[in-house]
Order: structure tokens, then C-alpha cells, then sequence
């Protein structure tokens, strides 16, 4: 039995703080819209101010967290279900991470588990900003 | 009426290579797994040679053929969904790309749409590779 990857286990991934100029130099690599790359104009968005493109939070979250705890163990990424942008991210916002393993399925036979990682993202008020659902197989032993 | 989002209408977005070095750099920067980074170590792989990080095809179709088109309209992203990594994306291989607007949700009162776009990937036998649908909310005048 494979004791990595147990259903319902939580991981606090702390605090991520993404800074303006962070914000600034993701999106225009990225997602060049104005609200993510222009401080001035970006005024005038519905949000009144800078916020970062959507996949920046969980791409830097994922790379310098997740990967260094399970990167060892991937076989290969299955898919993304349920990515939700629900409220804003702002420059220097203490957002908290976390990653639930909602979902494992493990093949004996094969030596690996299909495993569905929730990731959640919460502002300090503790309400969440944005959540996803990422499948991954790994291998278990 | 706005004319710009009618549902069922499919865009074609050409064709995307990606090479063997912008499948690196992409990994090395944002999902340092090694098959993406090594291309010795990748025989190892299951996939037995150097593979591109999962949202590395959408992150530059969309950059690159999306955002020009239709950055100017976006209000702000509100999610993604069915994200699936079908089929592996190799080094100089020609993926074609396009995008469906599945579902158009009309605000007419506010003057936004909220747009459900589905992207397909498919490789030069057309065979789907990678899709996903993204759901933006754009302002419509």
C-alpha cells in the first residue's frame, strides 16, 4: 500500500505576496491586457486598480510549493477541472494557499494513482480569491 | 444588439510549433518536471522523450492569437473548466488551434457578455491533443 497519497489529507502551501512588479511582468509575457499591466489605465477597469492575470497565483504557487513536494513523483498531468477567478488578486495581498487531495485512484497493477489535487486560495479575511481542481498520475512506489 | 460574440461561431488560430527550447524555458520557469527540461532524462519518461509542460500550448496560443483579437473587449476572467491533457505535445510538432464560442451570456442592461470560449488543440492527423473552455466576461459596446 502506497501511504503518500491518502484522500482528504490537507497541505498548507503559507503565504504567497505577489508584487506590482511580479504582476506587471507575468502579464505582459502572458496576458497583456491593460488592467494587468498598467498601473494608470488600469484605474479605469472595473477592478480600479492593478490586479494580477489569473493564472499567475496558482502558476507561481505550483511551481515553488507543489513542485518541490511531489514533483518527484509525476508521471504526467491529466487535466485542470473547475479553475474559478472569484475575486481579485491585488499587488502585495497576503493570499493563503492550501491543496486537498480530494480524489486518489490507485492502480495496484501499474504502480500509480490518478490524483485530483483541490487548490484553494484565500484572502485574509479567510474568503477564497480562487480555487482549482488539477489531476496529476503519479507513480507509487 | 452587439455582433461581435454570436454563439457557434468557431475561429480558426493557425498553426503553433513549439520548439524544443521554448518547451524548455517554459519548464525550467514555471513546471521543472523533467521530462519538460532534460532531454536525456526524458527517455526515461512514459512518454520516452522531452514533452511540453501541460498549459504551455494554451498560455502561448492565447497570448499570442486570443488576446490580440478580443484583449481589447475583456471586463475580467472568470474561470476555466474541462482542461484536459489528452495527448502529449512533442518538440516542432504542428498543433492547430481554434476556438468555439460555446455559450454567450448577454447583459445587455450592464453591456457585457459573459463568454464561454472552447479551445481545441489537435495534432496534423486531427486528433485532439489538449482542449479546455475558458469563460471571460467582455464588455459588448
Amino acid at each position: 500500500m502506497q501511504d503518500k497519497f491518502i484522500e482528504g489529507t490537507k497541505l498548507d502551501l503559507g503565504i504567497t505576496i505577489l508584487t506590482e512588479q511580479e504582476i506587471i511582468d507575468f502579464a505582459k509575457a502572458f496576458d497583456p491586457l491593460y488592467f494587468h499591466t498598467d498601473k494608470e489605465a488600469a484605474k479605469k477597469s472595473i477592478f480600479k486598480t492593478l490586479v494580477a492575470s489569473g493564472p499567475h497565483l496558482f502558476t507561481l504557487v505550483h511551481r515553488n510549493k507543489w513542485i518541490p513536494l511531489f514533483g518527484d513523483t509525476v508521471l504526467a498531468g491529466l487535466g485542470v477541472n473547475n479553475w474559478k477567478f472569484i475575486q481579485p488578486v491585488y499587488p502585495n495581498q497576503e493570499i493563503h494557499s492550501s491543496v486537498t487531495l480530494v480524489k486518489v485512484k490507485i492502480n495496484e497493477e501499474k504502480q500509480h494513482a490518478a490524483v485530483t489535487w483541490q487548490y484553494e486560495f484565500k484572502d485574509q479575511k479567510g474568503e477564497m480569491v480562487q480555487c482549482l481542481e488539477m489531476t496529476v498520475l503519479h507513480k507509487i512506489n
